[in-house]
């Protein structure tokens, strides 16, 4: 049984606009990582800790489908889901969406790999990687 | 007598750190700003709507020292004083700290000044200035 | 024949870092956006002008694969190719890599679409289209 | 005799726009930081170097006037002179302007303190102090 998705909410920044009057697009990834950094806090780890144990999860594919704006002080929600993991890798989808009125703003997908402090690729450590499997 | 202050908590966010390991110095100039929207819609208003209704507030001063560092997924307060208003101007002071521990990371000072949508000082809507004077 | 890629040249800044003491991933689609408005003007007009007629370019897909990192001060070359244009979008491809070594560190695709001030799309207007097209 | 100010010049990027179509407040004081790396680099020495070698400098104290507003594609200057130095804090300003006009657009001055990589305050190392210093 895979694990539930997770979500956060929080209010857009006004420097997270740009002159076309909405969010800059990058800022939408920025979501994503806060997405998922808060999934494996809630799977009991937080990511500071995992890289202090010097595992880092480094993203290495990233794709992205822009569908409508985020705009200053509206509220967002960031819906992670697990979607696959590997000794060696993780994939994580995301929905970024209008927590108000429930709009679909990003769909997004990011690999992380795991690698140690000069980058070079590892297995997950069990420790890292129970946090990803069902009990 | 004065507005109370108000405050807000939030969590740092991978993308605020830098290569020292702690959060890169403007970022906390952003947490100000977060601070200063938070505190007028809690008078009333968003700052979204004051700007659609034609009046902007441009930082046109800014002062800050840095006391402490925050480092990534640590949870943060601000807490935004209203200091002094005049009739083209805001002044606002910031109390940065660790939310968990309450060490001082940055004190701050912004001033702000009321401009029209092409940036020409105007005084303040009696609308917006409401929003900062005691009932 | 197609047009011919655009090269644009420049240094990493600290504040592109992160606590990884790499450059922090999304900062890389910053540099393919500088890449593509500076691959415009090498057509011969500004990005800035294209929106002031009314037309705006908006980032539709994005995909990127991150190779290697890149380090503060580093000299870091963006490589902008046109891949393919439509009535109402514009395909480009990226690749950036350390300017010294020629390293390779991210490819990246983007799509954008044609809208107007509102979001709407619509098809280029043919100045714009124009600059796309080989003489 | 004070060592002679250096200056450097770079096009504003979309990203560094809000939605009051200018440049967002904070994005000035990277460019401040930008100014002084350069002005390091140019009396021999990377501030990467530096880090390296355990010298980290950390900016203390900032203080800003904005008096223009810098807007997208727009070429920028910045100025950065040598204030003072004592051998734990050295102290620049900045005249950020914009390149093709000559309208001045922000001042602002930084203290930076040498620490080591704890954060703790230390003298500067006689390599470093040196470069701050006339022949």
């Amino acid at each position: 049984m895979p694990l539930p998705p997770t979500e956060i909410e929080f209010r857009v920044r006004y420097a997270e606009t740009d002159q076309m009057g909405v969010v800059y697009h990058t800022n939408y990834l920025v979501w994503c990582e806060m997405g998922r950094t808060d999934f494996i806090r809630k799977r009991g780890m937080s990511y500071a800790d995992i890289e202090r144990s010097g595992t880092l999860l480094a993203v290495s594919d990233l794709a992205a489908r822009f569908i409508g704006a985020a705009r200053y002080e509206q509220m967002i929600r960031v819906q992670t889901t697990l979607t696959s993991i590997q000794s060696r890798s993780i994939v994580f989808d995301y929905l970024i969406s209008n927590a108000e009125t429930a709009a679909r703003l990003v769909t997004a997908r990011t690999t992380l790999i795991s690698v140690d402090s000069s980058g070079r690729p590892k297995a997950m450590p069990v420790e890292v990687r129970r946090l990803f499997e069902p009990a």
